[in-house]
């Protein structure tokens, strides 16, 4: 059912042969990014075939007039839109008068890519027959350079097979292209000034409303056989475009290279009139190293990352190769250098959601960067949240909050709400208790406390204040209500006493409480700063701490289970096995009401606090409500088979979690949505990561240490997995037979295993132990 | 804070005084219809000032592509739209060269309106003095013409006041005109053909995709003092108007005066080939007649209309006035000449709500036309349904329903659903419920059974299947419950067992099973044929039966009280008297999830019931459901306050009855929701009538009998009305003193008074009784 076109390698992912059907997903799959701007795998020269035409850059948005059917107050009037950006990566192929274009060649032979995670590069060759019947060789190979990341890269060969050729490169930069994703066909692009000066050309553009100004950039090369051909271009500018002529007739069995230089400076990092200044800076720079020693750089800081945070998977080559690329497209979509980026569920790979931060990024992708970078990286991802507090009030406010409650946007860019579905944008409140659960983990794990009295306290005062003013209470029940929600399960909207928001919710406003307390004690200053801007009184934490003291949870006695929500159990309770597979995935096949009044679940909802707060429950808590739900989830987010996996792990059952990592590791590269061609699904990737590390390795961190219950999949022979807690790197090995720890350093490290304490020494760093 | 401007008058809107920010919401109060067409109070001369131009046509609609935020599966891709219809109304007046336009005029001094609704007619007079100084009297007299409904009149008059002056007048057609709702800017109209024939011309033009075919005419004469001027006028044409231009040099004191005839030909009543010939036939037929004699027939055929349904009031002009302008309006929007139309929310008085067919018809309106109309109106109403209803049941499959379900459209033109918010669209099912008791109310009423056979049971059996699939067995409640659906309270979303809807499904599937017994009893061949088109089994409605035995309704034992749904009493039971008057309408002022988790109610739910189903409730019942429902109604609903009219009435509660009758009668004059410029509230003016006459007269049918209970506010004198119950016209006068009925025919009738049978006689026609 699903696509597997996609070649099993450890570390690279690999495409044969030319399908124009493949091409679309393949455009994704084989995407490139560097944290700061990202390109699908669009082809560099023309192509009429199919297309998803993508380049991106990191923080450049644009707030598209919202659309909705039927206005509600409260409503934002824009929705952020990621932004196709101009191309620079387009090179017009001409050969014996002939325009290359794959969809119209006589034949395409020996077709192949190749995205090689390990270095960070991407190459495209193919053997083409033109209708002109001249055949040629080409091979591409393309990057987007870490350490100058304003900057990609490409080298385009072309080698006359059957006769001597008159061929032509026509370099290109174009600002006239166009968003998929549009409300209104709005232009998105204003463009001010196309130039060309010698081998580099420039296209000044800034986006509309949002006044984001850029200037793509491009230098290109060309090479006879590996010899610079110094002749300079012919140029041919419009509005919106400028192209460089390179031509030069060739050998049959000779070979034409290009060498382009492209990329993008732009004016969060530059002074807006500086632009083409700081383009011909960075491509001097990068001109003078040269591809080559470029691409050599790229090997060695991509190595770098692989370093900290690969995972190895021995006898399963499928696997290891879906965990690397969720690691790869991580690393290429954030790699926590800018506190005003985050981290997009489509990353650099689509339009699609738009906005470039959900609830994701606390609840799902800050355990791997704590893990596997620097504690800044994470600190980072909070600060961004503390940047957007006045916002959240706002937004808060619109809604009828006072008093400086905090309502964090379920879809933002800058920190102002972007959805407008109400039973999301109003209802999906539980958002706000992941921003505060990610302080609190964040703590817990990196054990750097300076960011609460120093931002997170005031972020957890505006979410506490929140539930406080969003709990409703109950005469008849005695208890605190929380009416008209949307869990994480989208498939139930406005529903009462949703367990996990009512959970969350209490658990916010008593983690405040206990910071306030922590904050007042150990640093007075900051408390005394923070209750003058907050206004923040003993009578409001008095109201506080009696919502959660009274906080109601729907509970079956019966069933021994805390309900979904008020009334789960009116529902036809018929397991997700027993319904026809002509009918999946339900939110395609049925009408929404159907799926609202069904009992089954897009992704994990109690459970997902089970996963929040599993030491606040017992093994067998989980297990009678990971049997009641798990039948009814249908798994129809790219979010949910990771916190089952890891789950299920802990429940012993292997099986269930090796199924259900092979669904979140290879989600995207066997396509079980069918709609890979739109991007990738980057924030999931986070969960594939904590499947391994928190499911079978069944990482946590308890008392203040890190604890491993080491599982395996029987499909495996080893696995292994790097983690950096609090500036101690370990190395975490595991086989059928036994668990190997690697300690780098010299001083001693207390860990637990299977509950037992183990202390990692100095001299013995290794320590294994049998499973 | 509600506006004042309409003078108190027994028979007319009268507007004194022009004030440019008056117009739009006149433009909808001063609205003409006939029932086949209609007009909103637009100048016919230019005017430069806010407007809100409308010319409808019945039946004439254009399907707009759908908009929404994000799509669900099961939407409609397209909701009819009542469309503005090309204009032939237009007359441009030129004085001395300036072309009159109030908005630029130096002064416009005795402006008024005057809307006639005893014979039908609309004028509108004023002095003004224009930017070159000419002061001109003008009086415009304006109808729509009962007898030849495709026909409308202008008398457009000026008399020079201050100067020998040239005039000149340009009556025109226009077919470029554009909706102010549309969602993508679409044009709806295109025109093939403007032609000019003498004093008549003509402008071909079909909607967009509906492609109904019209004809739009005019045929202009100029009197110079009352003298007419044979002149041929000059014509204009371009591709979407022709301008007729007469001119005519005039003394100061002079009167100058055009006559203009316009209207439509509409391929819906003739051939499309032939519009322009059908044109001139309807042309011929009204300039024979002339302008005087076709508004003095307009006078007769209002007064018949008059003579059955008006409702006199003594003591109270603005309550008269507000009755009259509602049966008014009724009359205006449908006469139930043609089972092809319904009655829209908006009538001919704005686009707003698109559709024509919303619920209301079933639930407001048909007890006005059974007992003001002969029974055929009522019946072309039950026939639309019967009509649509392939296409109810291709809805219900859109939502997974099976076997011949069918669910009826929120909101229809031609049958199919145009509606397109999940929670309404797919959850504000109890629309179906009043298809049913409209037939029910309809037999009741007019003890016609032959439309129960003929087309009623299959309606029936369709609604009675989609309660029987839609309901679900909850094993915890052993009940049928009703998950996620919306109320006729629609501030509160996807609920589940919401009393109204239950009680209705209960209530749908026991009739559907009495008619089928008595069908098959009375009627075998129907029987037959009905069972071999809905091969309806024994089995099935058996089934039917179960779930309606079982079904579930939320009930409170220590407050006796049926709740409105699952849960409210979790809700913050705050009455609406307590509530900030800046917050009101809450609609406007709060956010839909905190309009969602309050307990108010926009309009009769529970106390829908109530009404419906009145004699299966006690009183004592009915007054603790009041009590209770009641102090959390917000009437934001125009159709809320003729219920709780009715039943407070019932409860001898006048002040309350009172007060909701004023708020109905003269919700649109006195514009209590600030949006009477968008167009009337056409079918809650059926309510209006239904306050008086089942209110505080308390007509109900019991045992096949009229019933009444006669009460009367303090503030009137009497008031009167007539029923044609069958076929007898009874005439009803109440006094604070007395009730009088005065029979019309010679039989002898029984009627029910305060409970005691009373027997109106052929020679005692006219029976009193002390109140």
């Amino acid at each position: 059912m699903n696509q597997d076109y996609i070649k099993p390698d450890n570390w690279s992912i690999i495409e044969e042969g030319f399908e124009k059907e493949r091409v679309k997903s393949s455009e994704s799959l084989f995407s490139l990014g560097n944290g700061a701007m990202g390109q699908r795998a669009n082809f560099e020269e023309k192509y009429t075939g199919p297309t998803f035409q993508g380049s991106y850059i990191g923080g450049v948005y644009y707030p598209d007039k919202t659309r909705v059917g039927w206005w509600k107050n409260g409503y934002p009037e824009y929705f952020a839109k990621v932004l196709n950006a101009p191309n620079w990566i387009g090179i017009n192929v001409l050969i014996n008068g002939e325009t290359l274009d794959l969809n119209t060649c006589k034949n395409v032979q020996d077709f192949r890519r190749e995205l090689n995670m390990q270095e960070g590069w991407y190459t495209r060759s193919f053997k083409a027959t033109l209708p002109n019947d001249t055949i040629i060789e080409v091979k591409i190979t393309r990057f987007l350079s870490l350490d100058h990341d304003e900057v990609g890269a490409i080298k385009y060969q072309i080698k006359a097979i059957n006769q001597d050729s008159a061929m032509a490169f026509h370099p290109y930069l174009d600002s006239g292209i166009t968003n998929e994703d549009t409300n209104w066909d709005d232009q998105f692009w204003n463009t001010t000034g196309v130039t060309t000066d010698g081998s580099q050309a420039f296209i000044e553009a800034h986006t509309m409303k949002t006044n984001f100004a850029t200037c793509t950039f491009m230098e290109s090369k060309l090479f006879h056989n590996n010899e610079l051909v110094l002749e300079k271009p012919l140029e041919a500018l419009s509005e919106t475009t400028v192209v460089h002529q390179f031509k030069k007739d060739i050998k049959k069995g000779d070979t034409l290279t290009l060498i382009k230089f492209g990329g993008y400076t732009v004016s969060t990092n530059h002074k807006p009139n500086e632009l083409i200044m700081a383009a011909k800076k960075v491509l001097q720079k990068v001109t003078e190293i040269g591809f080559e020693a470029l691409l050599e750089q790229q090997r060695i800081s991509w190595s770098k990352i692989w370093e900290m945070s690969d995972i190895t998977i021995e006898g399963d080559v499928k696997a290891q190769q879906g965990i690397r690329f969720n690691i790869f497209h991580l690393n290429q979509t954030y790699l926590g250098r800018d506190s005003r980026l985050n981290i997009g569920p489509k990353g650099f790979t689509g339009e699609k959601y738009g906005g470039s931060t959900y609830w994701d990024t606390e609840a799902y992708c800050i355990p791997f960067y704590m893990a596997t970078k620097n504690k800044k990286v994470a600190r980072n991802l909070l600060t961004y949240r503390y940047n957007h507090l006045e916002k959240a009030i706002e937004n808060a406010r619109k809604l009828g909050f006072v008093n400086g409650a905090a309502l964090y946007p379920m879809v933002t860019m800058n920190g102002e709400e972007c959805h407008n579905e109400w039973e999301i944008t109003f209802e999906e409140i539980h958002r706000n208790g992941a921003i505060a659960f990610a302080i609190y983990n964040y703590y817990r794990f990196t054990s750097d406390y300076t960011y609460i009295p120093e931002m997170g306290l005031e972020v957890l005062i505006g979410i506490a204040r929140f539930w406080h003013q969003r709990a409703t209470f109950s005469t008849q029940k005695n208890k605190y209500v929380i009416l008209g929600v949307t869990g994480p399960n989208e498939y139930e909207n406005n529903v009462n006493n949703n367990f996990y928001t009512n959970y969350i919710a209490k658990w916010c406003i008593n983690y405040a409480l206990q910071e306030l307390q922590k904050v007042k004690d150990g640093y007075p200053d900051d408390y005394h700063r923070i209750i003058g801007v907050t206004k923040l009184t003993e009578k409001e934490t008095e109201a506080w701490a009696k919502v959660a003291k009274k906080m109601y949870f729907p509970f079956d006695e019966k069933l021994g289970i805390y309900l979904q929500q008020d009334g789960f159990l009116d529902k036809e309770l018929i397991p997700v096995k027993e319904l026809n597979q002509k009918e999946r995935p339900i939110n395609q096949k049925w009408s929404w009401d159907r799926i609202l009044r069904s009992p089954y679940i897009k992704q994990a909802d109690t459970l997902q606090g089970f996963y929040f707060f599993e030491d606040h429950f017992t093994t067998e808590e989980l297990e009678k409500h990971f049997d009641f739900y798990e039948p009814f989830t249908v798994h129809e987010s790219s979010l949910s088979p990771c916190v089952h996996s890891i789950q299920a792990a802990k429940l012993n059952r292997m099986e269930q979690a090796y199924a259900f990592y092979l669904r979140t590791s290879r989600l995207d590269l066997d396509d079980y949505n069918k709609e890979v061609k739109e991007g990738l699904h980057i924030t999931s990737m986070a969960g594939t990561w904590m499947s391994i590390v928190e499911g079978f390795g069944g990482m946590r961190i308890l008392d203040d240490k890190l604890s491993f219950s080491p599982r395996i999949p029987k499909q495996w022979k080893s696995y292994s997995f790097k983690v950096n807690f609090r500036n101690r790197i370990l190395k975490v090995k595991v086989t059928e037979n036994e668990t190997t720890f690697d300690l780098e350093g010299t001083d001693e490290m207390s860990i637990r295993v299977n509950g037992k304490r183990v202390v990692l020494t100095a001299g013995q760093k290794t320590y294994s132990l049998v499973n």
